[in-house]
């Protein structure tokens, strides 16, 4: 028997209707769905996908075992995240070695920051693979704020901001436009670094880009420090408005 | 009456699958579907989006009245492109005047080193408009690479190949994952560059990324110095295989 066919499927950012026509044949074709998700929440990627998931497909959920509990630069985390992914794997591969195609959901696209990747890493030697790429969270956000990010010469520079805030500013200070992921709590710390950086003036703070409850406002004017961790700061370019 | 509305459509990197579903919508709802082209040339974004333009609809090709011919530098390049942005902008309103909506295609995505942005500039203030995210040419780089690009604390840094050399090398230097956009005539000094930021042994060169007739092949075993603009080089960041 041949084996199945690892598919890895990029959702978008939030808006259902940005899914590819790909990724729909993908999970309309698909035997197995497989999905990231924390315990006691269905999964952003699922709920995106939802209405393009077959009735009676099997469904995967893999619940990430830590998220924000053990500090990330811990051995512990880093060792439950490895038994994760290497179960994980062993559930799919199950599937896969019964020649079932296995599609993993992924928010925005699976190559960019997303756990789909330390899945594809672990499989796709071994199995066919394919990766349908997806509308990226910063792209959904830069389109919900209206905002040209960047053009010509302009280098874009994307910041996880769990970087250290000295870091964080040295490279705002070099970088054209700037895109900073990852802020839950670190948005203090980010804060500060675009203050350091002087970038504040154009920065734009968005919250669940293209989702029903999206926010879109000048960083200067959030006076809150309170961040989902998908929630996005954007700093435009420069060659546009010169 | 009331004016029209302003669509930035976004039709992904190539594979007209790639289109997401409300970009499909977007198009078959337009009363005018206007889209950049080279004389001569039908464009790529019509080609992509080409089985959802309806029979009968109104289509505006906006040429470019340079392309390669004059540097960039110049600044007859600069006036050139000035009045062409400015009559593509009078041949849109007077649409958005008359109550039609009008979707601007564009490769990739519109607001991501796109012509489109030029248009919203000019027009989002007067007319209502709306940017419809697409898949970025670099996401369906690295999805037909198969390569995940960034993960974790990496920062993905996207440069234009149109820059200095010892700018090239230098943010190379200090980047994690890289990506560099227009390559065709810059390709061989990209090339020094890369080497010279020691960066060569994990590059990947991506020329028409899911598309028919993509290429992907290390760039180290690239000989030839050919690349159409529209190529691209990738370099994977740290974390996932450390």
């Amino acid at each position: 028997m041949r084996a199945g066919r690892l598919i890895g499927v990029g959702v978008g950012p939030g808006d259902p209707d940005l899914l590819t026509l790909k990724a729909v044949k993908a999970l309309t074709a698909a035997d197995v769905v497989a999905y990231f998700a924390k315990r006691g929440n269905p999964g952003n990627g699922r709920g995106i996908a939802a209405a393009h998931i077959r009735p009676g497909v099997i469904e995967e959920a893999l619940l990430y075992p830590v998220t924000t509990e053990i500090p990330r630069s811990d051995s512990a985390y880093l060792g439950a995240l490895e038994s994760f992914y290497a179960e994980a794997v062993e559930r799919l591969s199950r599937h896969l070695d019964q020649g079932l195609n296995v599609a993993v959901l992924s928010e925005g696209d699976p190559l960019l920051y997303g756990s789909y990747m330390h899945l594809h890493v672990r499989l796709a030697g071994r199995y066919r693979s394919e990766v349908v790429p997806g509308v990226t969270g910063m792209a959904g956000c830069w389109a919900a704020a209206g905002m040209p990010i960047a053009q010509g010469d302009d280098v874009l520079t994307v910041l996880p901001g769990t970087l250290p805030e000295d870091e964080l500013a040295r490279r705002m200070r070099s970088a054209d436009a700037v895109v900073v992921m990852k802020l839950g709590r670190n948005l203090p710390k980010v804060r500060r670094a675009i203050a350091a950086a002087g970038r504040t003036d154009r920065a734009v703070y968005v919250e669940r880009g293209t989702m029903a409850n999206e926010v879109v406002i000048p960083l200067a004017r959030k006076t809150d420090d309170t961040a989902p961790y998908f929630s996005i700061i954007l700093i435009p370019g420069c060659e546009i408005w010169a």
